[in-house]
This record gives C-alpha cells, sequence and structure tokens, in this order.
C-alpha cells in the first residue's frame, strides 16, 4: 500500500516459529514489536502519568472510541489538538472502533445492515454508530492506528443454557472485561455469525470508503469468525482481500479457553499478510501472549495491568501476587526482586528512599499493602506502575528469546509464560 | 537546650513586622522557613508520590500519629525502620499528637486527668491514649519533630445554641477538618477551658518525661487557651517554662474566623522564644498564612491543598478556580499562566508535551476538567500537585518578601493573600 503512514521494519525471525522482531513506524514515532499497549480508555492510563507510562518503556497506548465520543466528544478533542496533545502523550496511539463496547457495554442495542443503535453509558442518549461513524470519530480524535468498524455478536452462543456455557457467560471474560450479556430467546446464533462474517467485510469497505485521513492514520481490518476455524478463513481471506496497512484479529478472549484462544490464534495468524502489522485484540494473559507470538503476532493490549495493579493484583514473573494478603504486612522487600520499576527500584528513577542495614530502598510490599489497607490512591499508582513495567520488561524478553531463538531459557526465567492446561508452547 | 536534635538559624528578619527567614536544622537535613508542611495523613500525601511532592519544593510532611497508630500501628511502622523509610520519604517529618483526632473524629470520647478513651474509627475498638502512649507511639514513628499530648475541648462552646455558634459547629472547619462535635448537656464551657489549659501544662511535663528519643526527635510544646487571650497568655507563660525544641499554637483554625485566628497569633506569637521554631497547627489559607508570619510564625500544615485538589479546586495567586466549571471545557491554558508544577509546566520537569501552534506544552484546564468529570484518577494528582506547589511558590514568595521587606510588591503579586474583611496585613 502505497503512502501508508505506518511502516513495519521485521529486525529478526524466529527458528523454532512464526514468530518476529520488528518495529513499527508511525507519525508520532517507532515502536518495538512484538509491542504491548497500555490501555487509556478515556484519554488516561488510570492512575499513572503519561511520564510514567513511558517510563515503563510502553511506546505505544490504545484509547478507546467509544468512551471518548460520548465524554468530552471527539470533536472537542479535535479542536484541542487531537488525543496525543489532549493527554499529552507525544508517542503513538491506536483508538478501537467503539463497536464493541456498543455492544458489550450498553443495556440496550440495535443491529441492522447499516450500524448499530445503543445508549450511552454516560447520560443514557441514544446513539447510532455506523461505518461511516465510526471512523469519522478517529479520524477526529487522530490516532496513529484506527481500527475498523466490524459486528461483534457474542462468540458464545447467548441463547444455550449448557452449563459450561452460562459459566463461560456469567465468568469474567480473560481480559477483565464483561463477557457479552447473553439468555435471549428466538436467537439462531449460526445465523447470526453468518450475518456478522458478512456484514464486517462490507462495513470494512464502507470504513475505508470513509476513511479521509488516509496519509497521517492507518485503518486496520478486524478479522471475526468466533471459535469457528473454517469461519476464520473465511473472514480472514475476504478482509484481506481489502489492502490496508495492518490487519486485527478480533472476537477473541472474550470468555474462551486459553486453549481455544490458542487455536483461533495458531489458525489465524498465518493467513494475514506477513509483511504487516497483527494484532490481537485484548490479549492478555502472558502464556496466551507467548502462544500468539509465536503464531505471528505484533500487537497486544490489555486493560489487566492497570485494572489487576487497582486492586492490589501485582504480576510477577512466577505468576500475580495478591497485595492485600495478610502475609505481607511486615515484608520489606519489594513486589518482586529484580524488577526495575519505579515502586521496586526508585533509586534506578532518581527517587533514593532511605535505606538501612541489610535492605536496600524501595516501596516495601508492607508499605504498599498498607496503601491498600487504608484506602489510600498511591497503592493503585504503584501497583499499576510496577505492573505495566512487568508487561514491558516481559515483552522484552519475548523480542529476545525471538532474536536468539532460546525460549527454553526464557520459560525459566519467566515461568508465568508457561501454559498451565493443554498444550506447552515451549 | 543542650543536646537538641534541632537548630533554627535565623538568616533575615522583616523591618516591618516580627517575621523572620531561617532555616531549621533536622536529624533528617534542612528545611526553609517560614515553612509549609503538605499532610500526609495515613503515611501517603493522597495521591501524590514522594518523589513528586519533593519536586513541588516540599522539605518537610506531617503524619497524623492518630491514623497510624490505628493502622497500620505503631510497632508495625518501628519494626520498618521508622516512617521515613515506610513511606519512602528521606528528609524532615513532624508527627502530631493524635489528641486533636482522639476529640474530634471519634464518635465516643471520655476525658480525665490521666488521658482519653475513644472509639477507633477503623473497627470500633476502645483505644486509650494518655501523654505517656502519645510520646511512645510517636518515638516508633520516629519523626524529626514530635507533638505534646495536649487537652484539645471544643474551642466554640457546644452547650450554646445561639445561631452564630450553631453555625460554627456545623460549618466544616476552615482548614477542611471537621469541627468538634457540639450539643453536650449540662457543659460548663469556661470551667472545661480551665481544666484544659491546666491539664496541657501538666500532661506536657509528662510527654517530656516520657519521651525516650530526645536525641534525635524534638518534642514541641502546645500552647492552647482558645479566642480568650488571657488564657493565652496563662498558657504560652506555662508552657514555655518547660525548655523544649521549639512551641506551637494549637486550638486555632477549628471553626473560628479569620479575624479570630489573626488577634490569637498576633497576641500569642511574640510570647514564644524569638530563638526556638514557632509552628501554627492546622493554618491554613494564604492571608491566615501572611497575617501569622508577620506575627512571627515559623511553621504551617494544612491539608487544603490536597483536600481541595481532590475536588478539582486549584489555588492560584489570584483565588480558588473550580474546575469542574462548565468554563474550562474547551480551556487550553493550564491551571494557572506562570505555574512551573509538573501539571502547568511538564516541559520544565522532564516531559515536553506535544505544543501545536501558538500553544505551549501543558497539561490544560480542558484535559483535567474530563479527567474529573470521568471520574479518572490523574484529575486529583495532577491538581493536587499543583496545590502543593502553589503553596509552595508562595512560601517562597513570603520568604522572598520577608529579606527585601517589600511586602506591597508582594500583596500586588499574590492579591489572593490579602485579607478581604477585617484588617489588611499590608
Amino acid at each position: 500500500m502505497s503512502g501508508s503512514p505506518l511502516r513495519l521494519d521485521i529486525l529478526a525471525r524466529c527458528t523454532q516459529s512464526r514468530a518476529r522482531v520488528g518495529q513499527i513506524h508511525t507519525p508520532h514515532g517507532v515502536f518495538h514489536t512484538p509491542a504491548f499497549m497500555p490501555v487509556g480508555t478515556r484519554g488516561s492510563v488510570k492512575g499513572v502519568l503519561p511520564s510514567q507510562v513511558a517510563a515503563t518503556g510502553a511506546q505505544i497506548l490504545l484509547n478507546n472510541t467509544y468512551h471518548l465520543m460520548l465524554r468530552p466528544g471527539s470533536e472537542l478533542i479535535r479542536r484541542r489538538g487531537g488525543v496525543h496533545r489532549f493527554m499529552g502523550w507525544n508517542s503513538p496511539v491506536l483508538t478501537d472502533s467503539g463497536g464493541y463496547q456498543a455492544y458489550s457495554l450498553a443495556a440496550m442495542n440495535r443491529v441492522d445492515d447499516d450500524g448499530v443503535t445503543f445508549k450511552s453509558i454516560v447520560d443514557g442518549a441514544e446513539v447510532r454508530l455506523t461505518p461511516e461513524r465510526a471512523i469519522h470519530v478517529q479520524n477526529e480524535l487522530g490516532a496513529d492506528i484506527i481500527m475498523a468498524f466490524d459486528d461483534c455478536p457474542p462468540s458464545i452462543d447467548p441463547s444455550v443454557h449448557e452449563p459450561n456455557q452460562e459459566r463461560l457467560r456469567n465468568a469474567t471474560a480473560r481480559d477483565g472485561r464483561p463477557p457479552h450479556p447473553g439468555g435471549k430467546r428466538g436467537y439462531d446464533h449460526v445465523a447470526r455469525l453468518a450475518v456478522a462474517n458478512e456484514r464486517t467485510v462490507t462495513w470494512l469497505e464502507r470504513c475505508k470508503r470513509a476513511h479521509t485521513r488516509q496519509g497521517d492514520q492507518a485503518l486496520f481490518g478486524i478479522v471475526q469468525g468466533g471459535t469457528d476455524l473454517d469461519r476464520r478463513s473465511w473472514s480472514a481471506e475476504r478482509i484481506c482481500q481489502i489492502d490496508l496497512p495492518g490487519y486485527a484479529i478480533g472476537g477473541v478472549a472474550v470468555g474462551e479457553s486459553g486453549d481455544q484462544i490458542a487455536a483461533v490464534v495458531r489458525h489465524t495468524a498465518p493467513l494475514l499478510p506477513d509483511h504487516k502489522p497483527r494484532y490481537l485484540m485484548g490479549v492478555g494473559y502472558e502464556c496466551d501472549i507467548v502462544e500468539a507470538v509465536r503464531a505471528g503476532i505484533d500487537m497486544f493490549d490489555c486493560v489487566l495491568p492497570t485494572r489487576n495493579g487497582r486492586n492490589a493484583n501485582a504480576f510477577t514473573r512466577f505468576g500475580q501476587i495478591r497485595l492485600r494478603n495478610l502475609r505481607f504486612a511486615e515484608d520489606d522487600a519489594p513486589i518482586e526482586a529484580d524488577c526495575d520499576c519505579y515502586a521496586c527500584d526508585p533509586g534506578a528513577h532518581g527517587w533514593p528512599l532511605p535505606g538501612t542495614g541489610t535492605s536496600h530502598g524501595t516501596f516495601s510490599r508492607a508499605y504498599i499493602r498498607h496503601l491498600f489497607m487504608a484506602g489510600e490512591m498511591l497503592g493503585p499508582t504503584l501497583v499499576s506502575i510496577h505492573n505495566l513495567r512487568h508487561f514491558q520488561r516481559f515483552m522484552a524478553a519475548v523480542r529476545d528469546a525471538i532474536r536468539t531463538g532460546t525460549w527454553s531459557g526464557f520459560f525459566e526465567r519467566w515461568p508465568v509464560a508457561t501454559r498451565r492446561t493443554g498444550t506447552n508452547p515451549s
């Protein structure tokens, strides 16, 4: 695609998998891939200032179009100079299309061939989103990468009441987002998925035609199809016939098991063009990321680091720890011994703490637990910073493993990335 | 006092008032006076990391003994190496005695000649605080400056139901703290104040005897007496007969008018030793601070910058602005044009924002308003940082005005410090 605002340079390929290391050039600078994008839903990574986000190593952020279009409105952000300037982030930004939230967050939504109508979660007003409108809003927001508006039906049949389906529907989705609401009557799930798949192709063509900033915003198409691999093949073929700067796999991590996610990604990623960025939306846990990287995925986003951080759940190389737990009440160690984030090693960030005796300067688990027990805002801030840094360190290690082809050493160092059930990616 | 852990060097004196500029040496370093101390109630300045607090220019913090003794407990903090190490602040710290909160926050309290019994706001348990216990707890916390445990009856008679008294009792105190609860029957206010004044002297002697860390913690006595100037004289004389490294004026800014505060401070400050630090507890607004500085006060603390910051109220040289106001929705200016805080001028803190056209890089009022409307944590954080910097810039200007004796220029530059009613300090 000539004149694309985006360029992927592949710098190294794994000898043992489809994984690749690269860098993606955008109008607001470069980011290294495979990349993890923190989520700044409403134009802010919750509790973490943009300079602190940058200090964790993040090079690109995601903003949610749905939230920003409802409040403060995309026109207001356009008049402020776009999302970068509005939120104080001078590096790449990606916006989603708003479709996912229009389907999953709204108490009411009505979909037809032209678009979706839903009630605003801010003021209950009726809002209409079509491919043209979703692209117009994203043109106003001004992110470097914008996403197609697709039809996203529930991947799990909401009319079936098998115990397992029930469990999946009621469970919090793997990425912490609410699963699609279920329980509709008179609903033909297979027919609905077929319609959605067709519609997503038509809507992508409309998105591309509506896109007025093709010179400085890269539009990505989204492959859908749920857990049905034939449907994924059909969607990938049709979507990739439309020439775009990059492609994403959507409709994943909305309630399925890790094995189901892996199966879809292993099947679908190789169907996307090799020389363009591949983005797996809403994933996720370390083990899911590694599997997807090895299938050839370049970009990830997830709310896990900040959402779990706000709940005192800290990621470590060995798994999550819950800092509200009583066993940390007198623990002088940092969240993770060898972490270099501001919370674990403030000295490395120009803030030497008073150290006594054998301990080194750090915000201790004991102090952070106290902050959470007392309801102090610094608790969520410190653990969010640590978790964001965790995922950036993890991605740096992933890129290193790809370059050197040494996955066994990688899994020894990052046991959290080893899948507990099903196939082990190593 | 030989062997004092504290030393006040007076560097300059105002030619037009009793104000002085100095520096106070403590075991954790020096702070410049007149000084404003941000409040870190539970071992954290709400929403602001210690490195960010230091970047505002604050050189000393206040922690509340009452809150820390209830949670996480002073023994736990002692085992962590004290408050400095616990909260990651390697500069001077002051702790209050817990008395004020024991009286004002508890649903129940019972005072006798030996101490106070109250219910914990954390778990409802019955807690006993005596002069010995308050000092023991502060010895465990390990602050550089610790405060005497005093008897603090309501300064306003809780049994009188005049409209004005009622108003004062129900109003939020000037410093944002709740006023003393009222409405007790069979209560003799004058007798109660007399007993409290006597008791405070006896309790100070007990505090001094109980103090086991006189070599590295400086105990300050507190002059009480409400708005009765004769009682203040009596208290100042008796309290200052007890040789201590510094003295405070307590029982102020608990519901009185600005004129009442000024009258008490102008009367009492000159009664305290000239060569030792003088601390006016819980004050306050800029105009109150200036009046007190000119009466000879060296130290101030208040929750205003952070409490108001959390509510979107930003301090400026011209008064407070409410950033939730609709008129800021499309305002690209920083909170205050010539402020150098992280929120107003992130470039000065190593974080250059994307600037376009005529505007310079800043977190705009429009963005900060959006953060508050959307309930994002960064709103409170950014405005708290700005407000903390406001008070530090203000104190630097106060110190400059003292050195140069140019108060008229000072009030032109800081109109917010001009008292609207009553006497003007300029």
